[in-house]
């Protein structure tokens, strides 16, 4: 069972853009000393998009190495075809992954009706040697995976819970609702991890747990504890850097954040640039007053 | 300080389309019975797009007089031009409401700048006599209120709420984090009503509380009561009858609810369609299974 | 047959906002003396739903006294509820109109299906005195009329045309392919003028041709001339200015561009702003290089 | 300077979804005898997002190798970040295409503003030995290139032209207003292959031009011969068809559509489905109508 707080790690670049395995060495051994319960390696943050498949299979292999063996890692293995997806999926299982992390094929979005979805999954699923969490990620792809849809595709064993981020607490309600209690629902933001909980979520998947680990997991602390005011005030703290890091300024300033804190954060890959002077100016103002101890 | 759990009732038709003083007479009463902190009259769930000018007088001045004074009542006076809706406003006022609910002008949506939509609720603010609660409801006027502007205006004195139906749980949860304790926060919908409390929201606004007015009033109880198991557990409930009858089937749905409970419902005025025969069907089950105690 | 370049007029107003008969005046002759076939009354362009029903009906019997009778006249006679939008076409029909132009109800926009659309059109037919002309705006309204939806409406006899302002010209042409050669299909943006005409438009009915009617009409000329050249190359003249008054500034904009050509525009009524100066710098030099001569 | 009407050529698989060369040898040797100009490998239709780098090389060689030498080769090479696409890029140019065929990056939509997808281009474009053509493709994409970023990007020596699939023609006008002679600006979709031509298009990339080659050329035939009345009757033809196996049926169609003509389309890859039975059904009586003859 897949619960608590994980973080979709970034993928470090040099600066010819080539993937820095020192700088991701660093973050995984210090990420792994905090209250995470695991990592996802490959997902929107780890700019899987921006990689070959030969980068991801070495990055899936790299991080699965060096990550502590007490917490969980997840890995991304979506592709737009059934076969590449099924394809790396294998190759990452057999490296050890605990789960991997599928997102809808998408590119033909008029075409991906529920039954194509569903089909996609199953198959997915069906020929995959390690647990699937679904991924919705609409603001990416265009598509919103439907409660129903998620309900229909829960019922296959191998189908082990899901990643929000549509931000749309009635449908992860909804999910909730008509799932399983051993079906992991997760928010995919932190902007609302405190109204998923209350609904019944299982833990976050956060870009913010990224810069924000411990207090990440304090929040679902407070809230198991019954401090419920104590967790919203914490909630309320952390909208503003999670904006920043998230719809705001993106994986730019995702990692802009992490330099500050003493991360290897590093550029992005290109097209995404670097986050702008002015930029960055204000970021570390968000962070000093969200109460991150800014080292750089 | 506007708080706890208001229903905007529905304006009932004779078959004439007609306005009809009995049945909304039975309403208001029935009503007034409840646990209900109050009510809106003239919202959208009282058509009150589709009432000619006297007709909202009349119908404001009936629901003034016949409800019970232990209990609050808000008046939606929204129309297009600032002139207008100042002119309806100060009728109402004298009325004796207690506040007036009041949308953004929203015909000319691509003119309608943040600019735009401040200087028109402070223009209403001010040449109001009664306070002020702003009204986003975005489904049906193609405009949301941002965060930002809402947290601007909540600083005008005459200015005292939100009732909030664009199911954006973060745009809530900053709103709440950007004003005064005494501003009050409302969820616009039922369906997140637990994840709005969770975030810090007074109360809501619900169409569900016409036919669910206690079982509404009782998640705020167990909620504040700290019995957040109970009130998931409540809220998870709800979803589905909520559903049916705001983003499913609307008012139509609503006053075919009412109906099967022993409020008056009935048609909806053209060219809103009465429920359909197998939606209706359909609406009993889902009555039925939420615990209703169904009469017709 | 209604065919030709319509211009659907502004409504001038005094400093305190009540409606200005003499500007009025003003611009009613003076767009009688150009080449356009007629006048909208009471569109979108004319603040319509700023307008109490009295000054409705005020406005449309003035216009119709005042511009001469060579041409064509046509009143907006959009309301929310079926009732009211017959109640008020039944006025305008006797005060002389040649024809309605009729948006759909919008405001309840999820229960607002073709259904529910076909038999609102039909009803206001049914009850019209007058022509019912089509009016899709989906920028203002929310709602798209299909084509299918159009053609079939297009099937009774007294629904006579479209002004389509939804800028998709697949659709204009579907409803082409899809209506007889009497049922008027018009170009709602001068923006598309030329495309609309080269897949079968009758003409358009433009808010572009407040300020360039005669322009507006040439172009319309020279396509059926054949010369398509020189119809190509003023389409692509008055791209400029059609987009700095209708989708750019809106209202506020078109009515500063009348003033600048002596035209009666002045403010809008509130929340409508009146544009800004450094806009009306700009709209000053799009109108200059758009070949408009300007006299204020 | 490219002109005229291009297909964007479907990949045709073997049972097991392997590439099949034989397939696709019948279709090229088949389109190189049409009116048509040219063709486009790896484009949307030919499922490029569902190959392998190593599939896409062996794809274009092989359709560089086994068409007319008479007609253009344009083949896309997006990728989603620029390492690779500028990678793909430089193979392709060695292999001796005309041009290559380009769409912004997407997946982190948030992130791509005009700056970025300037960059993106002209890095590109600086690293391609063969002309750029642009391709805006929003509803596959999520992202609309504007006609100021277009026009701005038209300036650069490597970038030739647009295909734009957007639909919306008052951007094409802008984009033809605000370019160069040069600028080559194509339809992207034969909906509106007539409406683009009148405002000055140089053409259209057209998926209707698998099947209804011929018909498409003529099309640009009639206009270019100032026959405006029999261009309008044919593009009314094409209306139904086109919509059938783009937005309506999407590849799965295009490629039954193809079978149908004695061309090898055959199944798409999965997640695509193939076209359900009843769909079939549907599609042979449009495309009979449409004047086709069906010879499976």
């Amino acid at each position: 069972m897949f619960k608590g707080i994980f973080t979709p790690i970034v993928t470090p670049f040099k600066e010819n853009e080539d993937f820095d395995h020192d700088k991701m060495k660093y973050n995984l051994d210090r990420l792994g000393s905090t209250r995470l319960d695991g990592i996802v390696v490959l997902g929107s943050n780890g700019e899987f998009c921006y990689l070959s498949e030969s980068e991801k299979l070495e990055i899936a292999s790299f991080a699965l190495e060096n990550f502590t063996k007490e917490k969980k890692v997840i890995v991304g293995t979506s592709c737009e075809s059934t076969r590449e997806t099924v394809s790396l999926t294998k190759k990452i299982a057999e490296m050890g992954a605990d789960a991997i992390l599928v997102l809808p094929s998408n590119y033909y979005k008029g075409a991906m009706k529920d039954d194509v979805l569903y089909k996609y999954f199953v198959d997915v699923a069906e020929a995959s040697p390690i647990p699937v969490i679904l991924y919705n990620m609409p603001a990416n792809t265009g598509i919103n995976l439907s409660a129903s849809l998620i309900a229909k595709l829960a019922k296959h064993e191998n189908i082990v819970g899901i990643k929000d981020t549509s931000g749309n607490i009635v449908q992860l309600t909804e999910i909730i609702r008509d799932t399983d209690d051993g079906f992991a629902v997760f928010a995919g933001n932190a902007g609302y991890l405190l109204p998923a909980l209350a609904v019944g979520a299982n833990g976050g998947t956060l870009a913010l747990a990224n810069i924000f680990p411990n207090e990440c997991c304090e929040l679902l602390s407070l809230f198991h504890e019954g401090k419920l005011t104590e967790a919203r005030e914490l909630q309320l703290k952390l909208i503003e850097p999670n904006f920043a890091v998230t719809s705001g300024g993106g994986i730019s300033a995702l990692k802009a954040a992490m330099d500050m804190l003493g991360y290897k954060g590093g550029l992005p890959r290109s097209p995404l640039k670097p986050l702008a002077d002015e930029s960055i100016k204000a970021l570390r103002n968000i962070m000093a007053k969200a109460g991150a101890v800014l080292v750089n």
